[in-house]
């Protein structure tokens, strides 16, 4: 199961009562963040899930409000004794920006493993497996390179003892090959879909801020679990400014939800000047009902699909 | 009449109810500010004295807690449609600090005036004049360069008809030398000196974080009306890690306090581990009465001495 905690929900500046937009997943114990603004180390420890399990912090770009809390958090985090890398993933730059930035935090205890990816408008999405965190990238439209980012987490097919029997597979081998390891036994070698089911339904969750939207969104975010994405107004009014600044208006979000089949929409990245987004929401709500304004520290648990029905 | 906010009282890291130590001054409506942490900025929207008239940051040093928020603070001063230059003043080094931080905000509106101040241990104090503000830095002794900073705000003499008609000043040059302004009439000149007379008592301030006590600072904070002091730990268990990482208990602040006969301190910079200051004040009250555990959002109003008489 995956856990999912929206950090913040504001865009441009951190306010006294709603922090920075920012993604938390923990996967089972491990952690990934997507951006870190001015703050975001403060709303983290509020939420209480720790510091030091944070493997990986992903960047959808380097305006200040989503990447001025990296010193930051970084010296918060060697104060919790970790010594293991963090990987860092974001557009190309990363590494300038992120040392950069570091120059007043020399004293981290671990080493950062820096991974620019390739941005280029309109390429296919790329992905990248840092430990159980499958990470997709789709290129979208802001003043600066930005990614959308999607975090899948697979799910291989049940145990099959028939298929096992079918393949010859011995016993010894079952127990490894379910791990999705690969056996070699006598010379042979038995791999995990000889004991295995189709692949089951993966977790999909998918994070888009700060862009205009564009047309490889909607395959991109599609059959995500849950789809949080920026809507820096509410008002249909503020659409041209939307444009002008190229983010979103809720109802823009809304329609990619619609369009993407997700199953639930998060709107997020909301501008200091919208002081209750959740009395605007109706409006997204008449294009894609499961729509939720996002609050801080809001949290879901996302369960795999079978789990969820034994479960009930 | 000077207004003196202690914007946060915290070391090391923000947290949800603590912000990183720092000091705001207004002066006839123009603001100076030293260290500017993580957060800063959201206990500045608290506080409510407004962005746009911040003149001038000090620093103390560059370790991240006291200046990691300089980005996020310079682009919602931006915001706030200043134009004019702000100055930042601090240690050898500040420029290419200040610049590496700013990569992630190119979009300031106004320009940085950079001031860097030499760092020479056991050297005498450096004074500046920036507007109404006249700073002083003492070299201190921490782990990086480190100033203690001093703020003081002179008055000059009460205005002093008999002088002025000892010295043949025309009547149509007095309103002009009384705010100190130099006037030349007929090709003569006269200078605010030949109708005021002896200058007044002057208000100071004194901030002084993080650092071991060293000779100097008593000179130094002589007087103040206000010292503002750090204790990162209360206990004197701890003197020996407050030894070790270059810090103050709260003993050691007393202890200057009484020795420069200052009226008033403030405690500052605690540990995130000490979460209630105020009872471990005492002990300090012990060596110095007049001892006050800071917090957040502190503020007083200190007046010229015989404006507080005359107010009486």
């Amino acid at each position: 199961m995956l856990d999912v905690a929206l950090l913040g929900t504001g865009g441009m500046m951190p306010l006294p009562n709603r922090f920075l937009t920012s993604l938390l997943l923990r996967f089972n114990g491990r952690m990934l963040m997507v951006d870190c603004g001015e703050c975001t180390q403060v709303t983290l420890k509020l939420l209480g899930w720790g510091f030091k399990n944070i493997d990986i912090i992903c960047f959808t770009h380097f305006h200040a409000d989503h990447i001025a809390g990296l010193p930051g958090l970084l010296l918060t985090v060697g104060n919790s004794d970790r010594t293991e890398p963090v990987w860092l993933v974001g557009p190309p730059g990363l590494r300038s920006v992120a040392e950069s930035l570091c120059v007043i935090a020399q004293d981290i205890p671990f080493p950062l493993e820096i991974i620019e990816l390739p941005y280029t408008r309109s390429a296919p999405p790329e992905t990248l497996a840092l430990g159980e965190f499958l990470i997709s990238v789709c290129p979208v439209d802001h003043r600066v390179p930005c990614f959308a980012y999607s975090m899948e987490f697979k799910r291989a097919g049940r145990f099959d003892m028939a298929r096992a029997q079918d393949n010859n597979v011995p016993l010894a081998a079952w127990n490894r090959l379910q791990k999705n390891e690969t056996v070699t036994i006598d010379g042979r070698v038995f791999t995990p879909d000889m004991v295995l089911g189709p692949p089951r339904k993966s977790i999909k969750t998918s994070y888009c801020t700060d862009t205009r939207p564009v047309a490889l969104l909607k395959d991109f975010v599609r059959d995500s679990d849950l789809f949080i994405c920026e809507g820096l107004y509410a008002d249909t009014e503020k659409l041209p400014k939307a444009v002008a600044h190229k983010h979103m208006i809720f109802q823009e979000a809304a329609r990619i939800a619609r369009a993407a089949q997700v199953k639930e929409l998060w709107l997020t990245h909301f501008s200091p000047s919208l002081t209750a987004p959740e009395s605007f929401v109706n409006a997204a709500r008449d294009i894609f009902p499961n729509t939720t304004a996002g609050k801080d520290r809001m949290t879901k648990t996302i369960r795999y699909e079978e789990d969820d029905v034994e479960s009930k």
